[in-house]
């Protein structure tokens, strides 16, 4: 049996513009885009863009200070950046993660553009990055 | 209401190897692996792992001829590659883009791993590389 647990909530591309970006996805590939957000804190911009049972993000960096920003410039171009799967308890998740040795950016769920959520470390898999997002804060997403 | 043709059937990640990755994904995301093929003819072995509604595939190069192993010598390290989507009338739906100017690398289907498949040219959405899936061939996937 798939454990409900690991449901694919996102993919996320990092993209120089969201209004260069969206038609693609929302014309061609006929996502229906949500609003796009501002996510001051993070120094971004982001829209998701709904599928069936998932969702692409696109996120638009408002300045070169963030990780995303480094991201696009080393690439030169939008970019698939990482996956989000939903977890059920992402603070057990989490611990159970680092019980076992598995490298992680953040050890503690914290806010999000969709809610609380915690990136694995690239190594934990050779190089993708990982996004874990938990399923009780889905209801109240991050807004400031 | 979303187009049920817009499913993501899978997001792709190229590997160095495969025995490698998939650990990771398996016991670290608690994804389902299927069995790992090779396409001989794309140079490639593959493995699907199932997510509720979704795929995550792991391709890995069995040499150094192929686009994804030029892909992964430019990366260095595993990377997300593509994402595929389902389509209800493949060849429809190709004329269709075509006739709006849409960037193709396949103006026809061909077979993939899972079924008759067509990737859009990366042009066409600024950078990612976009898969195409036919709903009617997924039962009849490519076993060369």
């Amino acid at each position: 049996m798939i454990p409900e647990a690991r449901e694919l909530h996102h993919v996320s591309v990092v993209v120089g513009s969201i209004d260069d970006s969206l038609p693609f996805y929302r014309d061609t590939l006929e996502l229906v885009p949500g609003p796009v957000r501002v996510i001051t804190d993070q120094h971004v911009r982001v829209v998701f863009l709904e599928a069936p049972h998932t969702r692409i993000e696109l996120i638009e960096p408002t300045d070169a200070s963030s990780g995303v920003a480094r991201f696009l410039a080393e690439r030169g171009r939008p970019s698939l950046h990482h996956l989000c799967f939903v977890v059920d308890d992402l603070r057990a998740t989490l611990a159970a993660l680092a019980a076992r040795g598995v490298e992680l950016i953040d050890r503690e769920p914290r806010p999000g553009a969709e809610g609380d959520v915690a990136f694995l470390d690239p190594r934990a898999s050779g190089g993708v990055l990982v996004e874990l997002i938990d399923r009780a804060s889905l209801a109240r997403p991050h807004t400031s």
